[in-house]
């Protein structure tokens, strides 16, 4: 196994020969020892689309040559086909702002693109990663703009998941229509309902947060290539951005477009907040959601045991036949980690520095992993939980049937105060609220009380 | 001092003859000693409005008496121009879902429309609190639709004094924009930039977190008033709904209308933890510029020392003379708190069950409380600190010269490793790294390169 | 109203005559239009103690005069005892690392001192609020040392409060012991359990609380006094520290005692965050507790329903009758606030820099309201919820009655998988468990297992 | 590749024979399809130590033969020395409470006994997952007992690698002992100090941390093994626990413990909230020092500059010669994701419902990441940043020489209005603060005074 020697600034590193990665690769995976887990593949996907739609800008405009333009524009493809995926092992969470992973991306290129022109890897003369693949680029611009397309990306694909549950849940409201039950405010009975409105409620409040995901994405397309260094766009050629913005427009099919200041673009990550912020919005009300699920199927035999959930596996290791609502106690469980990455996010922007935030590359490890996280949820629920479900409809109608709340639909008639008697008499002595209404005679006493009361009761 | 004695299905309680308000209240008031701070009256206020709303609109579908809407109308806006401030005390952070600050408001209103109608405070008969002045009411719809027009205004004000703000930075932008200066990524010095880029970055970080509140703002307009209890609108009269929303569109002048789905609306708060979100996303904007603000001012004679901060205040009990930035440090304090803020609400809107969640009372408490530190804090930038900065010159440029990162504009010409060499060994030396270049010949032995790099340099 | 002239190194302000506090409070005013709230007393009033205990040892090394220590002594007695407390009115979210308090109390110390010395406010040539008041000190090491010694003596008012609650608690254990019930974990029936066990969990899981506050108390007795600026402990006087401890050991009884580096003492604010994860782990369980108690008594027909808590308020202003469980609710959202609080806490304790963390204020603001939040929590449940539980008997031994998982008992014998057969059949018949096990002649086919058998069964 | 059917209370599952695991564990490879990251092999190896010291104690009981007691501990031990790692693969995250780590690892105990025996996989019948495997035990007790050991055995590796970090640490404050700087307070310069200071916080700071962190870790061994379902210790057999744990205390050689009540042990989970904040505490305190050593090192030629970083790579894939502080922000970047684990620990931890906490495997699954990521970071720094660090004495002693706050020292003589008023001049007019005190008489005028402050001066 032959090393070559490659040298920067710092001095010289031993790199085996094989390697399409070169020094600044190889330096990073000696630094950085998180171990955690290595750079997301979809993030060096875009970064490699990035590297191809500039060397098309950069070979227009004469800055490389055609022949570069073209190994380099042969190599980014093969990394985004996924040929190159064992040379991209840098943890997500490093130093240097990305630098690492955008020369990581660089430097696989480089040497692909001299082996396609029958150079060795590491012969830079011919093809240089900083001078040629990073042409018009900097890790302050490449970084970031390929970390917002891997989060739009991955976010149409969440978005995708969570319209199919939305439906499943829908399927089960116009399922359940019919199914009267008592609804309850604050773990007590409150009016009845029934069991369609609420899978349609959870339905709903989904779509809401589908909606805002839809309306906050946007700020995933405006981009700060073209700025560079800092933003300031030295070192890009004249035409440059315009060039590179239609390519992009061409590989991604949507309106990736430059930031209004390039400057402010660089150096603030508000976005990234704002749009964790939507992810935990979602996370939130697919919690409440799972939390509801868990106390409607509560039982089997006591508890409110309004609904089966599809049993999934056995329950207990000691206690035989019992089944537990293990999806939606995992699905709260991945909400509550998206919200602490959410918490992680924040530190990350509010700690940015003068005309660079250095702790990009923790915010896209969080929002990569909430947005997969938040995927995976939807689908598990989806596939393994709500069509499953059934009601327990005896159940349901037998907790109604029992309610004094059911009374509040007589208030209007009869008054706040004397229903307040009436249910408060009828849980102390059990006796039905309706037969305690008649013993008041107020089904009596006064025609037209008795004929609107009747009227509501039918 | 007289008492009056009122009860309810609970049992008897003597309230003093003078207050306004009634049982419920004075509950609350003995069951809640939180102690931190009492509801907040905008809130009580947006409370009379949906109160006014609501006697107009029974009065035309004839459930409530002209008579009685009269001094419901009458007593709703006396509370509304603060006669009454004093009569809501009950602390902010509550049990019971919003029902006593509710019941509150009812109280007073009834009290002080039985004194309107010559009657003594607690003759309920003439003038119930819940049939009459709660009447097509439930705090189940009341509590979270006037938190939400609460929010919507507050957000409001809090919008126009950030503008104050960004006009105040763009206006430093434009007096700044000639004063040259070295960028700094990761604290390092990188290209050059002026000041005039850094503070009109901080305006244009602001302008979207400005865009951004906008466009999440409308969801605070999106109520569940006509929903009543848990969102089945059980006891409101046909039409209640056309009406109450046209008075309340013709009191606010603003889209106020009903959510498409009343039982989501009542269950689901994931709107404010996206709205909680979005005010984050400011707050980091803000303490990541007053961090900035804070190292550009660093000094007074060492340090980066480029801005000079207007002088607030001494600074040290014990250094004469010495003065701090004092107003960025509040600012980032309080950005801070919207941020521990943003997770008790998030707490909390995780934590609904069911029809309702019940613990809108603390994510009330902490979004108001967010508005306004952030409005305190862009009033306090823009009274106390950015018109009063002024640029070091001196400094700014004596930074500029002796930085080396000014030949990355040169690696297009001469190659990302010679540069690198030429930085490194004048890093080490302390030789300028234009002499540098000139000694290796870089100027002199190709007339094309010599002719690019004077073009660059010039 | 006559205005006097204070002026410092920044320039003039006019200050009201009758006024106690000087210029540097009188700019903090101006300068912190927070809004919230102001300094907490307590704080201002260790600040006095610190002051008093400074005085004594200034006096006993000659550094000022036994007159000045003399006045300087009763003007922080009258703070101390709440003479003065008008005059504190800066907020307690400010700039500054705390010297605008800090001189707030110097200033309201000489104001006071020269009123009794028969001298005019604002002639400080007779009484130094920097000189002679803060002689020896820094706001760098009175500011956070009064902060802990406040943080100190809250903590033991909430452990007072928290074992009363325990007590509370275990007393229900005692009450409850007979009472068996069905456990439940996952909200699924699980082996059975009494509700004294329910009882005692919670008072054993806030005994391990309580305990773990008590370890961790100490480091708030760990001082940096006597550091003065950065923790150097310039200007204090030869022997001043061991004076000033001993002071303070005999105001406080405790064991105060300087931090073993100064320096770390003052830059370092890690023992705030511990001190606030032990408060949130604190506010963890009494919320579990809480949502345990809203649980078990979900109701009042329907639901668990296993016991009934104190009815403390009518529970909504359209269904009559209706009661909830506010108080339980109070104390979860005083959770979620304590659990907010931590994470800016924490954001207040990363953003330290150098020799000082400016952001303590933030962080006093937020634990002195943790803990505050905490105490009241405890009362609450205390004295408005725990002692009137009472037991519902006949529903927890009609749910155990009907419970499968009773059957756990006997896998030893019958093996978990014939056990959970009979489970999965007797849930799908409603066939009683203990017939099924009889029909399969389990209790009879083999003599050992049915002895075994009717052992484990009586 | 033959398959074996297995089938549970649910149906039937084919499983591939040569598969260790079964059906437990196949139906949660099927349900959770959470794709972040499989259980922890740690975690399944303390599950191992558990199973064979239950078999032992089994053993000893007579609850199961000497035989199985023997396959069972044999297999454990392979698990233990790392011969299965491939048979376990369910997410760590995952609902059941633990249910199907522990089976999964009953199972792959029981198939390897079967093995050994010369049975097939799947003949259960011969050897029991449940019945002889999980004997005595449940998941309830296993999974958060090995849990707690697991974070008990991880954090003293983190301890050991934080020592060396403090050892590191101490080096440097003994290397710059001698080299005077200024220090500053909110980035402003305060009193002089040393660079050996500067070292000796950051050492002292982790020092209260790792004897905070030693302080709360026992908490890690108070196990509720024994406790079985819901800590009630059905289906133990007497004598069992006391057996278990002398075992327990064999095999790890710690004082591992029974709870003092199983019940609140089961369900409570309150001490990892204490030990995650403990870890936090940490995290902010490494966190701090990085931001510290960032703008120490800020450079290379304008900034503080006053200490060097070793390289550790180039810094920009544009800007030559770079150099960033690539080791400290990768340390902050941990920081901040140990923060927001916090939350996601918090929220699990404050979720639990009655008997059991249902959320373990987030919780596990966070602190298991944070302890690692902060082993890490101790490492990353002691190995890549602390030893290489160099002083810049000539930009210390340049900047301290600039300073006016070194007049600090003679307030006590002079008096803080003089020194304010030469401080304030001496920044306008540039002129020297000692000439100014000169130029006063200050040095002259009377005799005591001249001679106090040229005792301070020298």
């Amino acid at each position: 196994m032959k090393n070559r020697i490659e040298k920067d600034s710092i001095g010289e590193v031993a790199i085996n020969q094989n390697k399409y990665f070169g020094i600044n690769t190889q330096r990073a995976l000696n630094n950085f020892q998180v171990r955690v887990n290595s750079t997301d593949l979809e993030l060096i996907k875009q970064i490699a689309q990035i590297k191809r739609a500039a060397a098309m800008a950069n070979e227009k405009l004469a800055r490389i040559s055609p022949e570069k333009s073209k190994v380099i524009q042969q190599a980014a493809q093969e990394i985004i086909s996924g040929q190159f995926d064992n040379q991209f092992t840098i943890p997500e969470i490093q130093g240097g702002a990305g630098t690492s992973t955008n020369m990581n991306v660089n430097e696989v290129i480089a040497n692909r693109g001299l082996e396609i022109l029958h150079h060795q890897h590491g012969e830079y003369q011919y093809l240089s990663p900083q001078d040629d693949v990073n042409a018009g680029q900097s890790t302050n611009d490449v970084y970031p703009s390929a970390g917002k397309l891997t989060i739009y990306l991955k976010t149409q694909v969440l978005e995708e998941e969570l319209l199919k549950l939305i439906k499943a849940l829908q399927q089960k409201g116009l399922e359940f229509k019919d199914v009267s039950k008592i609804g309850r405010t604050q773990l007590q009975e409150a009016v009845p309902t029934t069991l369609g409105n609420t899978f349609n409620a959870f339905a709903d409040g989904l779509k809401r947060c589908l909606y805002r995901l839809k309306m906050n994405l946007p700020a995933m397309l405006e981009l700060n290539l073209g700025g560079t260094a800092i933003g300031t766009g030295v070192n890009t050629s004249k035409g440059y951005q315009d060039l590179l913005y239609s390519q992009l427009q061409k590989i991604y099919q949507v309106d990736a477009h430059p930031a209004f200041d390039l400057i402010d673009g660089t150096q603030n990550l508000d976005s990234f907040v704002q749009i964790s912020g939507s992810l935990k919005a979602l996370a939130v009300t697919m919690s409440k959601m799972s939390h509801d699920l868990r106390l409607l199927s509560s039982g089997p035999r006591s508890g409110f045991n309004e609904i089966h959930l599809p049993a999934r596996q056995a329950g207990s290791s000691i206690m035989p036949g019992k089944v537990n609502p293990v999806i939606p106690e995992v699905v709260s469980q991945i909400a509550f980690q998206v919200i602490g990455n959410d918490t992680t996010v924040t530190l990350a922007a509010e700690s940015g520095e003068l005309e660079l935030n250095a702790f990009e590359p923790v915010i896209f490890h969080n929002l990569f992993e909430s947005i997969e996280l938040l995927k995976n949820a939807c689908q598990m629920l989806t596939t393994e939980c709500i069509p499953g479900i059934k009601a327990n409809k005896a159940k349901c109608q037998h907790d109604l049937d029992k309610s004094v709340e059911t009374v509040t639909k007589l208030t209007p008639i009869i008054g706040y105060e004397t229903a307040s008697e009436v249910v408060t008499e009828s849980l102390k002595t059990g006796v039905d609220v309706y037969k305690l209404l008649r013993k008041k005679n107020l089904f009596s006493n006064d025609k037209e009380t008795t004929k609107k009361l009747n009227e509501v009761l039918n």
